[in-house]
């Protein structure tokens, strides 16, 4: 079957779906930041905050989008899908707003606050054994029971046209809110797994800001996009590792990588160390607490500091929030 | 001098201000609040969470409007103004926007992080003993002497058109929000103190809800707006006293009294008890950490769940989220 690939247009008709039901996540100006950047007078510093939406990540984007687009083919089918977490709890959402019921396959050291927001929503979900599903493969295997014996339709977390599409939601919420205030973008910082939130974003604020660096963000412990990147073609781990539970797939997915390699400039890895410092000062400065992979960017964003020239704002993408308190506490602690 | 009472228009105006600075706060649909307040499917409850702007709290929506009607008038002379903390902080962004001097009286006891967000955009502080001030006017006199002394101009924080206009911008976007998505409000709930908050989102939300029933909300301490309401004029409280540190004023505005008067249909007081059970509703639900005055308005909603009739959604507003992490876990506990 051939690949259809998101475009602008698809993300511009995802807009009107996904604002019927939610509000634009907030974009806030950091003061702190562009100290902390030391960027010069007149360029500012920008956070796309998803963890200010009714599940707490930007996964509600793409899944809304999916859900409304796949309509007719679910009919009275369940919905099934397989999610670190943050897809599980949009999916869920988005289907308790269409009336469908939602099928999760998480893995069982998932934080205890994505089950809890996933059943929230009436989902049910199943678990497997992360550590030990690169040579089971219980996860795909578990999801395409399910759709077998439930005669589900299976959604996918990332690799997705509608899915990108919905996610780029945020990534146009951006631009029309920054070109409403008069301000370009010269840099974005945004966190990449599967690809589908740097697709999605790619394609509205590369669209709109073609001079625009898009850096895409990853743990060092599962960097496949900067090999990638690196290999011209799409690198997969085996053994992807870093506390960033939400940016630990094998690879980037078929509809997210031509996107990637059309709009995204570079790629970063962080080390978990870096990141953990991040989620702190996002905690200490803006009272924002965050989940490890929310607050990459922001960490890349700070090591990328020396190297910001250009003549626009920086926008750093905090992707969700979803943390246990005392896994918080910990990984904010002895740094 | 004549009163200038703000008017609607006066409120779309400062949305033209405002929203050169500040992209929206959000407005999130709570299924959780759906649930605890039981109302039948097709209604719909929001929280505006104002914790998510650069001071963490609603302030600098108005503190924005009044500096930019008043450039002026302030020129190079800087601004002083008295604040529990929130205001402070918001009148210290605006300042730095327009890059005016900004000095501020604060309460001795007011939170760290209000002293720490006020000073990180370069305000100046002095301090009062806020258990003295009743008998002491220390407060007034200190904000009075820094204007004689500087050359200062007084802000006030609640009791000025400009003030209250650009707080109204908040209650403006609940408005383009619900009605971009078809909706209609059956119920407001939001705090009530010098009236700044309250007057401004009922110029907005009365204006296009009519029906709406719009409610103040208050500790049982600091009441002194329901007792203006039964007395029908404004009543003075010599010793407000609550957790609520941002909701002691002595008494509504004479600004904000007529605004409330036409607009407000009732007033509920919330014991501290009541607004630490929302606090940490707010926090386990949502991961939403709020000062005692930003739930208090939450509080007023799930006390009134047994009375909420009527066609529309209802919304609560959560004004601000500056709360040390001590006092917060404090609070939160022994429940």
């Amino acid at each position: 079957m051939a690949v259809r690939i998101a475009g602008l247009h698809d993300v511009q008709a995802a807009a009107a779906v996904v604002h019927g039901h939610l509000s634009p996540a907030p974009l806030i100006r950091s003061y702190a930041l562009e100290r902390e950047l030391g960027l010069p007078t007149g360029r500012r510093v920008w956070i796309k905050d998803y963890g200010w939406t009714p599940v707490g990540s930007f996964k509600v984007l793409g899944a809304l989008n999916w859900v409304a687009r796949n309509l007719d083919r679910i009919g009275d089918r369940p919905i099934a899908a397989h999610s670190s977490g943050n897809f599980a709890s949009g999916i869920a959402f988005a289907g308790r707003t269409f009336g469908k019921r939602v099928i999760i396959v998480m893995p069982d050291t998932a934080p205890q606050v994505k089950f809890a927001l996933t059943r929230s929503f009436g989902a049910e979900v199943r678990t497997y054994d992360i550590a030990r599903d690169h040579e089971t493969g219980e996860r795909d295997r578990l999801t395409r029971t399910i759709a077998e014996q439930e005669n589900a339709i299976q959604a996918s977390p990332y690799d997705d046209a509608d899915v990108i599409a919905g996610n780029g939601v945020g990534g146009l919420e951006i631009v029309e809110e920054l070109t409403r205030q008069g301000r370009a973008v010269s840099h974005l910082f945004c966190q990449v797994s599967g690809g589908g939130l740097m697709a999605g974003h790619a394609l509205a604020i590369g669209s709109a800001f073609p001079e625009a660096e898009i850096v895409g963000v990853e743990p060092e412990g599962a960097d496949d996009f900067r090999r990638s990147m690196a290999a011209g073609e799409r690198v997969r781990l085996d053994h992807p590792s870093s506390i960033c539970d939400g940016l630990l797939s094998y690879d980037v997915g078929e509809h997210n990588w031509p996107i990637l390699r059309r709009y995204v400039k570079s790629a970063v890895a962080i080390s978990d160390r870096d990141t953990r410092r991040a989620m702190r000062w996002l905690d200490d400065v803006h009272g924002l607490r965050t989940e490890p992979s929310g607050a990459i960017a922001t960490a890349a964003a700070l090591a990328r500091r020396a190297d910001l020239d250009g003549e626009g704002d920086v926008v750093v993408v905090l992707s969700g929030r979803n943390v246990d308190g005392r896994q918080f506490r910990e990984w904010t602690s002895d740094l």
